[in-house]
Formats: C-alpha cells, structure tokens, sequence
C-alpha cells in the first residue's frame, strides 16, 4: 500500500467530495423528502441537467457509478439478444468484471485508435454484419458504446461523433455515450461542441459525478425522453435504484448550480495542463491528452525515483525497461501538489 | 405527491443522515485516500465491526442498497444453477423486481408466518426435496435466506435462528441474513441475542447503514472469512463496486463509533413503542410488531381524516372498508412528531 | 432400475417413434436438404401446420424438447424485465430446472385449480399489480403461460380459455399455451375446441411430439406471424437450432400427414379410458382426468404388489399409507398390455 | 435458395443419417427403454466410448447440437463471473449468436493462427492477467476453449495441445476441446495422437455427432468422471435434456459400433485430399487444411461459373473480385459426386 499521505496524481477518485457538494448535504439534511428519486433535490437537479442540456423532455436517472449505469442503460436499450458495438480498449470489454456480459449481452469489439472508434470501421462492421449469409448466427449489433473523453484521454471531434450517430440511425441502433470523465472531455481545448450539442447527437448519455467532484453519482440522461419502458423497474433489478435518492440528488443539483460542474472540470484541465508542461520541459514524453489523465513514459528507474516523491499509476509496460504511467487531476489537486511534483522532476532529471 | 413538510411516519428513508455521519464526512473530506473499498474508513469501520461482530476473521465488503446486497450476495454464494429458499413475503420475492432471477437464481418459496421462515417447514422441503425421484429436474436449494427483523416488523428468537442454522448446515448450505434493519430487530425487546450471536449463527448477513441512520450502505459480513472467491470481482460485476469506497466507509466508520449504530436504533425503536401506546391508546389494533415498522388497522375513513395529520403509507387492504397502514420511526423521530401524532389521533377519536 | 421388458405405463416417452415417423426418416434420408431450418420437410411441415391450425400466416420453428420450448418462447416474447404468470403447480415452475430463471425472467405463481388457472383470479392479480404503489418495485406480470392438457391430464374449456385470452388482451401480454401433450389434451371427450379455435385464441403455443408419437420435436408456432423479431437467433442463442434439421422436419412432416398426430392421440385416450374402467372396476379411485395421464390413489401395499407385474410412477405421498400413482398410455399402448394390468388388478383385489 | 438436388459440396450437416444408425433406430424401436438419459443405448454408448477413450471413469452426456453442447459445458465448468478464453475465430466467439454469453460469460480472445490457439500466447495472456494490478476488476480467465479440427480445417499436433494442457494445470483451469467435427479431425494426415490420448490431454470435450453421420447428437466426456456437480440439472436448465434419450443414445451406440464413426470420418477425409487434388491440378489455391473441410481462392467469375455445377458456400472476399469458398466432404459424399466436381473444374479451365 501506498503512503496515502503523499501528494497523489494516481486517480480523480481519491479525494472526498467538492465542498460545494459537503455544504448541500448539510443545509438539506433535516428536510424530509420521497424516495427513489422522487425527492425534490433529485427533481430540482433534473430540471437544471434539462436547462444545460438543452433537452425540455429529457429523462434523467441518477445511479451510484459507472459500471453498474452502462451495465443498466446497454442491458435497458437493448433486447435481450442483442450485444454492444464498442472499442477493445473500453472500459465495458475490460474492466468491468463482465458486467455487461452478465446481463447476456456480448460485446462486439472494433479496433481502438486512441481509445476512439473510428466511424468507417464502423460502417464496416454494419455492412458486413448484415451483407454476411450466416448473419442469424451472430450477435446482433443492437447499440453503439463510446466513451467520452476515452480511456486513453482522447477527444472525439463533433464532426466524429456525428458520423457515428449518422450510422447508428442508419441502421437504427442506439448510440450511448459514457460520460463518466464528461466534464473533462467538455473542458478539453480539443473539444468542439458543448453538453448541449452532445444530448443533441446521441441517443442516451450519462454524466458522470464520481470522478467529476461528486462522492458518488451519474446522471444518466436520455434526452429526447427516450427511456426504455419501465427503466425504474430495470434499474432496481440491476440493484442500481437507491432509497435515499437523495445521495445522488443533493450532490447533482450542487454540481448544476452556478457551473459547479464545469467548473471543478475546467479546474483539473488546468493543473492536467501544467502537468504536461512540467514533464515536457523534464524532457519526457506524453501520450497525446488533452484532459485530466495524462500518460507519461518513464525509465523504470526515473518511475521508481518519481513515486518516491509522488503518488501515481503504473498503467502498462512499454518495454522491458520503460512503463507508460498515469497522472490524473482532480479539483482537489493544488498549486501545492504541482508545486512538488515540479521538484520531483527537477530531481529527476538533476 | 404528498406535503413533504408533513409530520411524515412514511418510511425510515425520508430523512437526511445522522448528524454524526455528516459530521465524519466533513472532518474527512480533505483527506486522501485509496479506492475500491481500500480506503482507510473502510478499513477502520472493518476493524470496527470485527469487533462488535467477535468475528475477527470476518471478511466484510461495504455496498450501496439493500436489493443490491442481496442480489450480490445470493448470486456469489450459490452456484449458477442453484435456488435460493426465502418465504413468500420476503423482500427478495417481492420487492426487488426480479434482481435475483436477473442472475439466473431462482426464489423457492415457504409459506410466511407473520414474516418468518418455520424451522419444521424448512427441514420438511428440504427433505423432500432430497427424497423426490424428480429431483435432478427441478431446482436445487442451495441456500436459505431470512430477513432479521422481517418486512412485518416481526423477529426471530435465538432458538429459531438456530434451528433453521442446524438445519442448513445439515444440508451442507449456507444461511444468509438479510439485516436492511437489523439495528431495529436487534433493539427489539423480544430479541433475545445480540449482534456477536448473530454473527456466529449464520454464514452471510448484512448490516443495514440506508435505513438506520446512514445516506446509504450495507455492510456486507462473512463471519468467519468465508467470502467467496473473488467476491470483489462480483461486487464489480453486479455494478455494486464504489471507486470513492469512503461514501459507505465513512459512514459506517461513524456508525460504529461510540455504539451510534445501536444508539440510532434503539431511539427508533423507544418512538415505535410510544407510537403503540397512542393507538393503543385511541381504540385501534396493531399487528404484532416489536421494531421500527408498525402495523395499524384503520377504516378507510379513519385512514383519510389521519392523512391530513401525517403521513404514513397504506400498506394492504383488509377488506372493503378498513386498510392496513404502515408508520414507521427513525432517528430522525422526534418528540415534536410524537405530539403531532397524538393529537391527530385525539381528534380521530373525539 | 426397474425391469424395462415388463408393461409399462411409467410414462409416454419410454418408446420409439410411431412407426409412419420412421418409415419417413427412412424414405427421405439419401435426399439432401438445406439445414437451420430451412430443409424441405420443415417447410412441408410448416405448409401442413398452417393448413391444419388455419392460420396460413403463422410463423413455426420445431425445437427438441419442452422445456427449451418453454424457455425460448418465454424469453422471445417478454422484455428482460418481465415475468410470466403460471399456476404454482406449472412445468415452468417446478420441473424445469430453473430453466425459465436462467435467462432472467421470474415466474410469478397463481393457485392451481386441478393443474389449471382461475381467470378471475388472473384478473385480480394482474389489477391489484397494477394498482400496487409499489408496482415499479415488482416483476412486471409481462406473459401468461397456461398447459394444455394440464400436469395433472385436466383440460380447459374454450371458455375458460377465452376468459384468459381476454384478459392478456386487456393487459396487452400474450398467452402462450405449452402444448407438450396438445394432442391428449385435443382428444380429450372433455375437450370442446380444436386445433385451430386453440390457434386463434392464443399468442404462441407447441404442438408436442416428444410425447406424442416422435423421438423429439415440439413445433413452436406463433400463428399471426407474431414470432418475435429475429427469434431465429433467440432459438440458437437457447442452443436450441438443429443444424440438420430434417430430423424435427420430418417427423412433424409424418405426424401432420394423413392427421397420424391425432390418431396416435385417439389411441392413447381410448386406452387411458379402459385404464379408467379396469382402476374404477376394481374398486380403486382415480382423480379427474381426460387424457392420457391417469393418477390412481392406492394404499401402498396395493402399490408394492401392482408394481410386480405392470411398471408405473409414483407421484406423490397422500398419507402415510397412501400413494398417488401415475399411469401414462401411449401409441405404443396395446390390447396386450390393457389384457396384463386387467390381470394384475384382479389379482390384487382377489 | 439453391437446388437441393445437385451435387452439393456446402456442409456436413445436408444430408441423412448413416445407413447403420438408421438401421439401428429400426432395429431397437419397439423397445422400450428408460428415459432422461438412462436408456439402454446411452448406457452401451457410454461404455463403447470409455473404452474407446480408454477412460473407464469418464463421465458421459449426450447432448444435440453443438452450439448446445458449447454453452452447457463452458456454463457448468465455470464460476458465474469467469470468461473463457479462445481464439477470435471461434465458434463460440463468431457464430453461436451470444450463447455462451447468455448464460453471463464473456469470451475472452487471443489471436487466431490458421484457427489455432497459440500456447505461449496464451501463457503470456495469463501471465500478465495475474500480474495486472487492476485484474480484480477484469473476467477472471476460468476456462480454455479449443476446437479440433478448428473451423478453418487445421488440426494441432499432439505437442501443442499438450503445452496448452500443462499451462491451464499451472493455472489450475480446465481445458475444454470443442469437437463438433472429431472424427475429421483425428482422420486427418497431419494429427499424430488418437482419441485416447486427447481424453487424458483435456478436462471437457464432445464428441460430434451431428457433423459426423448422425441425424443430431454430440457426445459430451469428462473423461476423469470430473463432471460438474449436478451436471443433469444444469443440462435440463439449458434445454437440453432428452425426455426419450434414445434419439442420440441408439445413434452413438451405432457410431461406436465396429468403428463406424472412425470409418466415417475416414471416407470423408478421403474425399477431401481427391477434391484438394482435383483444385490443386485445376491450379487453383487451396488453404491449409487436412480435414474435411477445404477452402479455395476462387475468382468471382470461376465462383459464378462453378456454381452451376455444384453447390458449396461462400465462406468470404479475398478482394473486390476473388472469394473464399468452402468445399465439405461427408459420409454421403460419392464417387459420383467427384466425377461432377471434377467434369466442373475441367470444365472451368478448359
């Protein structure tokens, strides 16, 4: 285990809640409400999600976390036959411990460029699928899985995901897009279009709390109020619907006041920002990122001197003696910490 | 939708957390931590519970809600193909929209006495079961569930715990306890054993944080390290993994410091017996229930002239006039609600 | 094991095939034919079935067994979500192996009447379900499942069925009616509908030929051409596709020739009747029963010494000196056979 | 729809049964057997097969089809939250329409080679599996999948089953050996070891039947009696019992009977290598392959000529204008249909 004391870059999830969202959870403790997402704080926030969407008919559930809503949401869009079209690198093929596949959908890999799908492969895919004689035989590609910003802190461009969403109707499938990083992507200078625009180009979305600010919490928007029928009931199967919706409720319509939410992305875009500065003047190389992950390659040495001074992931191997390493920004990463990680680098490469 | 400003007696999740729980949440906020139930409330509330369970080898992992427990838990325990033996009332076949089934499980049911599982009819179906030359064809029992206090506000004595323990470990399959209010079943003045004993006569219960006081969380306790294997990667695969693991470590960290678990019941339960002695007091019956959940026979007309007082939840009809109604207390009972009850009822009655 | 040379009526499974069923494998085999359906005697069946169920647009696919039946059409025809009504004494529930629960659908279970549903009672569950405020919490009642003939040899009458019919029509789910026995059930004197009224008074149903003269093969049919959307793939996602499937073709091909089903029905029922008259002759009592499947209350040394000479099934315990016994016909009943239990029972009563 | 009645090269699966299993249903008909499994045939099938395995404590389940047979097995010998590895390739992972996903596994794929599996591919996979730091969170690799003949026709050599063999021991994980088409495969030229040796070189595998002369039927053996427990219900929970067992008992008594299912994969091989040779001396290309199924580069225009003269499958583009075509031999493959094949090829060149 780590020294948890340490000044951290290893995730957006290990730090408590922005005080904005402490402060709510204590002025509206002691008012009685509903439950399972009646109460009004739930409402309250839906209604500002509608606003900043743009979407008037909008249908917004809140879930604790990412896995359990794009398990919830893929297994809701789709019949039960159906799988998920998504890149290999995402986060449904590999690290969700199956939970898409435990609901009995498969998911139906294309390749990864940066962990963003590419919209002719798609169309490929599609193509082929349906041109192929022995098509009864293989999972039907009944939805399109892409996550914004990517796993690898990759942007799709508007005109990408436009693409994407042209063929998707084409063929009349759900495009879903996984939102649990959403306001990085959105605050990326990479990033061409606004939340709006986006509740406008894909048929279901979430944005995501848990790693944007929140304890927990995603707020699962189907914008056109396109919720698949009794979607409160699927949601209690999955285990997802909580009592005290509040939980999630209080803590959403915090981050949808006053811009809390972009607020706390601009914020870890910032300090992501600086942080590539820092290690391109360390003389390091990056993988491309415009958002709050950033992917640095290291010497296993420079790695084990590093993580001396500061907490970070080790994410692949490169070769025998490089690692490819993750810091993540958060809005509690401080002047401070970049202040010791600027000096951990200049021991480095002192 | 009701008056939420209402004296409400509807259910023991309309309220905000404890004050002590909020409070932890602040004065740990700013600190960092691990993640994905690594975190050091986490750890420290194990330590806790360990202790208050005398179990400590006990393997304890913290989730969100009640279904979601159930369903991870009986899924984890039971091999794919094997039922799980509840009574008709049980939440799990009730009240959770298939979560069990949704994993292959099927519920076997046994008649319901006032909520609780008879030992003989146990012992009976099992035996049965065993000796019927069809078996192979129909569903295997693979595990006995039982809710402590049940969904009738009703509880267990020691003996009948026991014996439906012997009898599952005669059939070589576990026992597991669903305690979404076990603080209140424990608090009971019929409860005969504490919660060490319950610890040590089952194989699997949780220990209910959503409705005793918590914003939500289970903590989910196998007694004697007898998680099964990778239980981690079925919480992950049943959406139930928190990456901020401090929402439900903080939480029950608080809860069982200083006894405030037990404390918040107790309350409860001391409001619930004021609550009898006022319908009592006024003419009217209640079923028999010695926790938090209190079961009052009512006309119809008797039920709509209360409604303008308070709030509570019509449970099932009785017969064409006259409706089973269900008041339930929580920490968050006060006096003030005890006196609006009174004179409600005074008023009824007059 | 019992000595399987002795008479038997243990069950209508424990023969080969009716003799016009073999002689057709043995006319068609040196011809070659499409496969996964598509095979000329599948299609000549189809053409015959629809002819024989005047419903010229229904949709039919011939799977092996009943219980894959069951499972398939169950899944095919219901969301994720939902769960299927059936009596409590139903096949689904309770001789299947969970099969139904293993992709996910709960069995919700109304009383048994002699094997049959109660459409009243129907009725009242499926209104107080949608009435129930709790209703989201609870499995969506999303398809009625009725046998015909029963698990107990009771059939229903056309109105009784209407009555069902009626009601799934108000509540927009459809009626599946399992027809692993049609053909008894159809023979039944009791029975006062045909095939075809049977047809356009349901949503889905099977002709059973396992039991019914063929090695194996149910032929599902859905008789508006209301198959689910691609439930070709839903029956090879149930491993339940026949690569060649000129084995279930061609046996429904000979069954739906020359209306050899029904004749193999007729005969059974016409020594189910003689079976009556022998058991009600020699003074015994036998629960109601028009097909082919006749239950005979015998004291258990009454038991021991009948099964000396004739093979039979025991099928529950009435008391603690008391049996009730299965005695099943089939084509494959002869005179000799009636002639070897007309013997025994006068033995056993001398 | 292609006429049936010319010469057909397409598959395996489109035509009859073997005369010897037509002759053996004729012969045993009028017997009367037990059912479920436990017939008189399944029992001598059972025998004939562990001695032909030289594995007298195997266990021994006769299922109907492949994709069936896939799904039970890999669904019985996993845990609920395992994947099972294969190659991409693979059946189960192209061409079972999510089967074994339905039942909640994911696939999990490793490159394919001419349809093989790697071994040090997959002890790499492995390895870094166990060594990632975030595999709690991945599908615990549970299972080894293999098929023999692959669905490209090669066949490994004993050598490297047996490296894929020792790595699933060191991992303590079965190894489970699809073969749908066996008998090809060991009939083939290039394998070097015999059915004996693959039993104790694996922990599952079937025996097809369907492919191999049978009418349906797949031969399931754990050749150490290491059957999952309770595999009779989890083979009844998938649909795939036999009320009368006979169907696939009488035929693999047949196919163990003097060799005949040796003797049929054989004849089939043989056909294969003249068709190699006629393409061969018509100097076209053939893929690798030395079992009864042969791939060929064909020009879209000798495609379109060839297919006048005799049926075969289009398996997929090479480029805009060349195609793979699949060409299967079978037990019913005759002289005659050579010397069509032979006069076309002549014919295509001339």
């Amino acid at each position: 285990m780590n020294d948890i004391t340490m000044t951290s870059f290893e995730s957006d999830y290990n730090n408590g809640a922005h005080p904005d969202i402490l402060r709510h959870f204590l002025e509206t403790n002691n008012l009685q409400s509903q439950s399972y997402g009646y109460d009004q704080w739930s409402e309250s926030a839906r209604a500002k999600i509608r606003e900043a969407t743009q979407s008037p008919e909008a249908s917004i559930f809140f879930l604790t976390g990412g896995t359990q809503a794009n398990a919830t949401i893929i297994d809701g869009m789709t019949a039960s036959y159906e799988g998920v079209v998504s890149v290999a690198t995402a986060h449904i093929n590999v690290h969700e411990s199956g939970a898409v596949e435990a609901f009995g959908h498969k998911v139906l890999t294309l390749p990864s460029h940066d962990g963003k799908m590419d919209a002719d492969e798609l169309h490929d895919y599609l193509k082929a699928y349906h041109a192929d004689p022995t098509w009864e035989h293989m999972v039907y590609p009944g939805m399109v899985y892409i996550t914004f910003p990517t796993e690898l802190g990759t942007v799709y461009k508007a005109h990408e995901i436009e693409s994407i969403h042209t063929i998707c109707q084409e063929y009349n499938i759900p495009l879903f897009i996984d939102g649990a990083r959403l306001g990085y992507g959105l605050a990326s200078a990479e990033c061409d279009f606004n939340l709006s625009w986006l509740a406008h180009h894909c048929d279901a979305f979430y944005i995501g709390g848990t790693k944007v600010g929140a304890l927990c919490g995603e707020a699962v928007v189907f914008p056109r109020g396109n919720a698949p029928r009794q979607f409160f009931t699927i949601v209690k199967r999955h285990g997802a619907l909580l009592a005290k919706s509040r939980v999630a409720g209080v803590q959403f319509d915090a981050l949808f006041t006053d811009g809390l939410y972009f607020r706390i992305a601009q914020h870890a875009i910032d300090k992501a920002m600086q942080l590539r500065k820092l290690f391109t003047e360390a003389g390091l190389t990056l993988r491309n990122s415009s958002t709050n992950q950033q992917f640095v390659e290291l010497s296993n040495t420079q790695m084990e001197t590093l993580s001396q001074s500061v907490l970070f992931e080790t994410w692949e191997p490169i070769d025998d003696s490089h690692t490819l390493c993750r810091f993540v920004t958060s809005w509690a990463t401080t002047d401070e910490n970049m202040n010791t990680l600027s000096q951990a680098l200049k021991d480095l490469t002192a």
